[in-house]
């Protein structure tokens, strides 16, 4: 991430300094630096191929005015699943590694968890006993780690963790282990007037205090699973309390209702790598008119991760028969990427 | 509404087809001719006076450059009420007007409504015996009327439906019965970078359809509302049904509830216009910072309504109070306002 491309914002706002021009102005430059980098190659970490290809003709053709592709600027969405997607979600979600921090960051203050399930599992390290807990210790896990505080002071114990925490193989910080090929394509899209949105099963506002600086999408364009919230006056202050209840799931067949919900607009092109994300890319693609379905298939087991059918998490399964029979793009990690990563600080 | 001034999406892709320019061209025209009309007076239907000048001072020091008060672009959000701050809401809501009017349209459908409580009040225009039937009456004529069809059939519904509708008083369509002085707001808040979004208890796919056309607002930044919906392929086709059960109700603490889920940023400048938006106003001043709190206080019965504390909606008691202690801008209808609604067609 030592590249500025990924942080428009920041190249923005020095333009701004520096110029002293109009606001508008630095969106001309930076668009135009962009489109000059387009001319060049928009995908320069993907190989030549058919996946690359595909890419740039969908977005040749619905930028194109006169053509019978044509998309108006402000109907091109174009929505991203996360884990797997844009950063890598073995060997468990990181999400779930940031749970089992938390739940040993605070188990000093709860010196009861040493004997209680699935608490003691988690600070013993004991996976085995974890997984027996199921679907209902893991959400006990979850509750009590992303409930009881304000969003406010989420956001930041989720900031200060992401600054410490590192990848067990990679060995860097889970920002950094995200795939430089999508950047890439969020860039691309961007420049070509699209507005980028993540729309994942992962919790929103996990993913919001860090998409801006990481992915250059901004909170408001983060769609995931939510808690509820509770507003109140405490002290004279007005707070948001997060609540140990479930609001939205935002996975599955729950992916189209987010969109419509969060954005009121139906995407024309949708980036997905497993089950989860197969209604999303049906309501994506099947809707008439030139669409974009891209799967992530994670085929690199030397390089980042092999798995699809035969998966726990990430299962790609229904979505790989689904790509053959809709034309969907399948970005073949090993044969597309060039690389994975982005290079090192 | 006979100006573009508040068809910013139409006026730019007019200028695109005439120029074949870059896609981000027309925004520096429009931006540029916004500017110029703001030097001369952004907000020309306000009389001069502390509430013009309250909004002038607030815009002119979160968007100079080295001020203490500088906010960046990205962090300067607004949101708006609808329902008596944008457009107007007497009589009745409009939402409301239209589930009447839709109850009357799919009557012959159902017969037995001729004899059935509170679709025989509708049908026989005794608004005496609807307001018997209460709060659950209400959501039964709400639900079958907004449920039971694609998300796609109920935007087409509305949007048939404001084509014809008329203002019992005023005779023009719903959508010319809004605010020309806010309207203005709105503008002069994008001409400096603001984003503006729409926070309303009204529903949220009941607005999308026409808040591009009408207010500049494109339908991703409109929160209200929401019944759920259910995402399935019938048929092959992907479609999202609308569902008779209440999803979200984006009022009172609602408010900072749907503007932290939806937006995830806390907004710098709020407008209302009732009890309803106190929480949302609250949430907005008390973080540090200027900030603009401002209320649309209905005091002119001749050229539009006047009522604050003893009306049965829009209820301006609470709020009324709170703007004193907190500072927030009154907007006088009657003395501060030069026009209440656009110019004729």
């Amino acid at each position: 991430m030592s590249s500025n491309a990924f942080f428009p914002d920041f190249s923005r706002r020095t333009l701004l300094s520096a110029l002293a021009v109009l606001p508008v102005l630095p969106q001309i430059f930076s668009a135009a630096a962009a489109q000059t980098a387009a001319a060049a190659d928009p995908l320069p970490s993907w190989n030549d191929g058919a996946s690359k290809q595909s890419i740039i003709n969908f977005v040749t053709a619905v930028t194109r005015e006169g053509s019978p592709d044509f998309v108006p600027a402000p109907q091109r969405i174009a929505t991203f699943d996360n884990d797997g997607t844009l950063w890598s979600e073995h060997p468990m979600y990181v999400q779930l590694a940031f749970a089992l921090d938390r739940v040993k960051a605070m188990a000093p203050l709860h010196p009861e968890w040493k004997s209680k399930q699935p608490f003691k599992a988690v600070l013993d390290g004991d996976m085995k006993s974890l997984a027996k807990s199921g679907e209902r210790g893991l959400a006990e896990l979850i509750m009590v780690t992303h409930a009881g505080m304000t969003s406010d002071e989420f956001a930041k114990i989720v900031t200060d963790w992401l600054a410490t925490a590192r990848h067990p193989r990679f060995k860097r910080p889970y920002t950094e282990v995200v795939y430089q090929p999508m950047l890439e394509v969020l860039a691309y899209l961007r420049a070509n007037g699209f507005k980028t949105y993540i729309v994942s099963g992962g919790g929103i506002e996990f993913m919001r205090p860090w998409s801006e600086r990481v992915y250059g999408v901004p909170p408001e364009q983060v769609v995931g699973s939510s808690i509820k919230t509770r507003f109140e006056m405490r002290q004279g202050r007005p707070e948001l309390f997060r609540l140990p209840e479930v609001n939205f799931i935002d996975d599955k067949a729950g992916k189209p209702v987010g969109i419509n919900e969060f954005i009121g607009r139906r995407p024309i092109a949708a980036f997905g790598n497993s089950d989860g994300d197969l209604q999303m890319l049906q309501w994506t693609t099947m809707s008439g008119g030139m669409r974009l379905g891209l799967i992530v298939h994670h085929t690199d087991a030397e390089r980042e991760y092999a798995y699809d059918r035969d998966t726990e998490f990430g299962k790609l399964d229904k979505a790989l028969d689904a790509a053959a029979i809709n034309k969907w793009t399948l970005a073949d990690m090993k044969k597309d990427w060039k690389v994975i990563f982005p290079p090192g600080q």
